[in-house]
Order: structure tokens, then C-alpha cells, then sequence
């Protein structure tokens, strides 16, 4: 089974929000302390620096080699974590990284900004 | 070098046009025609059923093995085919898909949804 990535935009701002650290890096820590909590194997999370969707802060992308790609933006630097967890189990448990969207969290299915095939994904359009 | 993919959504409909093909498929045949006549080599041009940006239609994603993955949308579905090959020309002469904001079309300046690292990509915060 491929390995799962979690980029967390560590450069995102909450609207009207100058603390630091900045919203996104909030994210990234409660992510990194939430899988550590619960233990994810297979999981890589990641910061990045800018995943160039400002204007829906914060963001994060899922990205497998095998599945397709999705970034997520609308996400809360603290409650999201855990949600955003149990998405990303839920995409690691599927073959081509589509979750069908009943399952999808909530946060998933309002806040996805694009989606990207992965280079083994068979076109489904010609 | 790596392959370069341009994912082409064929879902897109423009705002208010319910002509087919639509505007997507449209913009997936420009593309496909132009880079037939200018010669591409290394580039390979995919439809794809949707990527999931359908209020900034049309949209593309560029992605590499080895680059960073660019997602944009707004674009047009005729006059956009040339500078789109442009801008993937620029992308895929980078070691790391990052072309310089000043070489970068105005098209896709304006039109970025998302960029996404590869998964070779060096960790740029820690």
C-alpha cells in the first residue's frame, strides 16, 4: 500500500489573524500531535510553505503515488485536525484515493478546491 | 526528464453556456490540436472527468514525477490553448515545476487554484 501524504500549508492566516505562529502552523502541530496520539501508520505529514490557495485558509493537500490528489482548504487551525485524520484513514483504505461522499467528512465535502489524478490513474474521459 | 501531464477537465461548462461539447471538452481539443501542430515532445494531454473547481472554469492541473503540481482555472476554451502550452513549455524546462512569477503567463498568474509538492520535493518548513 503506497504511503499517504498530508502537506499542511504552514504559511496560511486566518482572516484578520496576525498571531503567531500563523493559523496553518497551528494546523500542522495539532496534526502532527493528533497522529501521534493515535498512532497512523503509512502517514507522512508534511509543512509546506504555500499551497497557493490564500484566500481559503487553511489548507492541505493528500496526496498518495498511486491515488488521486486532493487539496482541502476552510479548515479550522484546532477542530480540524482529528476530522482531517480521519479522512485521510479514510482515503489510505481506498485503492484509488475516492471516498465515496457519504463518507466523506463534512469539512471534505465543503471544502475541496481541486482534485488531481495520480500518474497511474487510467483517464476516465476521452 | 520527466513526463509532463496536462489533465485537461472535460466537465467544465462556462457560466451560462449549455452548448456541447462544453467548454472543457472544447478547451481539451484546442489543446490537443495546438500541441499537434507546434510538436511537444514530452508532454502528455489527458481528459479527465472533473477536478473538482467547477466555479473556475476551465481548468487544468500540470504535473511531473519530479515538479511540483500547478492547478488553474479561468481560463478560456479556445484562446487559452496556446498560452496554456506556453506556460507547460516553462514548467517542464524547471528542474522543480517552479517557473519564475515574472515568466510566468498572466493566465495562469491570475488563475492558480492550488499548487501541491512532488513527492521528491524537499521539505521547505520545518
Amino acid at each position: 500500500m503506497s504511503e499517504t501524504v498530508l502537506h499542511v500549508c504552514t504559511t496560511c492566516r486566518s482572516e484578520g489573524d496576525t498571531s503567531e505562529p500563523r493559523a496553518g502552523a497551528r494546523l500542522f502541530a495539532a496534526l502532527r500531535e493528533e497522529a501521534e496520539r493515535l498512532g497512523v501508520p503509512g502517514l507522512r505529514i508534511e509543512p509546506v510553505e504555500c499551497l497557493s490557495v490564500c484566500k481559503r485558509p487553511c489548507t492541505v493537500a493528500v496526496a498518495s503515488r498511486d491515488r488521486w490528489t486532493y487539496v482541502y482548504g476552510d479548515l479550522d487551525p484546532v477542530e480540524s485536525a482529528r476530522t482531517i485524520l480521519e479522512g485521510v484513514a479514510r482515503y489510505a483504505g481506498t485503492p484509488d484515493g475516492i471516498v465515496p461522499w457519504r463518507e466523506r467528512p463534512q469539512e471534505f465535502r465543503k471544502g475541496v478546491v481541486a482534485r488531481i489524478p495520480s500518474f497511474t490513474t487510467v483517464p476516465d474521459a476521452s
